[in-house]
């Protein structure tokens, strides 16, 4: 049975090691730990010291792996976004068209938040830091890709005449904020629409409601 | 000249009164600092040492007017939401279509936000702190009215057949979703995507543009 505390907003959380996990390395096994903590909180506000509890190290090693907290959340953003940024160049190499390639764009995007419902909290978190590296890294490696990426999609997608002439700006933050709020306020939506907001199977939905309404919102 | 100084995530932000507001009464005083201050700081992670000393009065006088820091948020969010729910209720009592009425919802949703970029983080901090009294009434008094509020809308444009066969509650967050990333995100984009963000013709053009995209959307 989990080890229950009270700790971070006073949900309970488990903050033992779990188990069948001691094959994962030390470096992992904090990164996965950081994550399921915020995840289970709804907030990245997660402190070190209940990361290196729950991963079953010392503190220490967060320090040895990380340099410290700042490098393990940048990490975990760096985790997190590999697979979006991966499939977002294989996109560009289909021969799919424009409209076809937001879709699939979209859902990769609903489907990011869904599994790290914490993202943007933690991305504006650490860009907020402005003058340090780990805010220059995330914008380099993350963030700027993702909206130069669309604004290329969009741009084709107009120019195909598959979409209305659209700003793409405007359109990235309408895309990513419908596509996060959800899964950044599940939690505390919880238990005012009922826990239904939590399965699987909404979350499917959620994501083709998404795609639904915005590819019929831009489609020319 | 301001008395500017760094706090709070390093931005500097002034934290001495702003002349010409000796007129407005001391509990006033306080929201508009609290306010001030989360949209300079881009957090509602604010301090109540902060917020009284921008007020120009001693942190005692807080828990005079407030009860403490949560009763000063709390009073914040109804200051906020104040004119949002008077407008869906005058909304309600008009004769104009279900389209039309949708329109003006989100338009207002987006002013709302634009206005008080906070308003998000700021009611995801209280409502999940769930146990206490601030969050059953965030709860009552704004949440829940605006969830059913915007059902009835949807559902009677469905009736109307004005829009497609639509999930209300996943139309909610789509909604409240496109509306407040940009203002909620707004400072930690402005060195990636330029400082035209936050004009107010962007701020305007940007409403138009989710509405726009929304109702372009979910028509039938």
């Amino acid at each position: 049975m989990k080890n229950l505390k009270k700790t971070e907003g006073e949900v309970a959380v488990s903050t033992t090691p779990l188990p069948g996990r001691g094959d994962l390395p030390a470096r992992d096994l904090l990164l996965q730990a950081a994550s399921e903590l915020m995840i289970e909180l709804g907030t990245p506000d997660v402190s070190l010291h209940a990361i290196a509890r729950r991963a079953g190290v010392t503190a220490p090693l967060v320090k040895y792996y990380f340099g410290g907290k700042e490098g393990l959340l940048l990490a975990l953003v760096e985790r997190d976004t590999a697979r979006s940024l991966a499939q977002l160049e294989g996109l560009h190499a289909t021969n799919l068209d424009p409209l076809a390639k937001l879709k699939l764009h979209i859902s990769g995007i609903a489907r990011t938040y869904s599994r790290y419902p914490y993202l943007v909290g933690l991305l504006n978190h650490l860009l907020r830091e402005s003058r340090t590296k780990a805010s220059e890294r995330i914008k380099t490696s993350f963030v700027t890709p993702l909206i130069e990426a669309q604004r290329r999609l969009v741009q084709e997608g107009i120019a195909a005449g598959q979409l209305r002439p659209i700003d793409p700006d405007k359109l990235y933050y309408i895309i990513v904020g419908a596509c996060n709020y959800l899964f950044s306020s599940r939690l505390v939506f919880a238990n005012i629409m009922g826990d239904h907001l939590s399965g699987p199977e909404f979350e499917r939905e959620f994501a083709a409601t998404v795609i639904d309404v915005i590819l019929n919102g831009v489609r020319a």
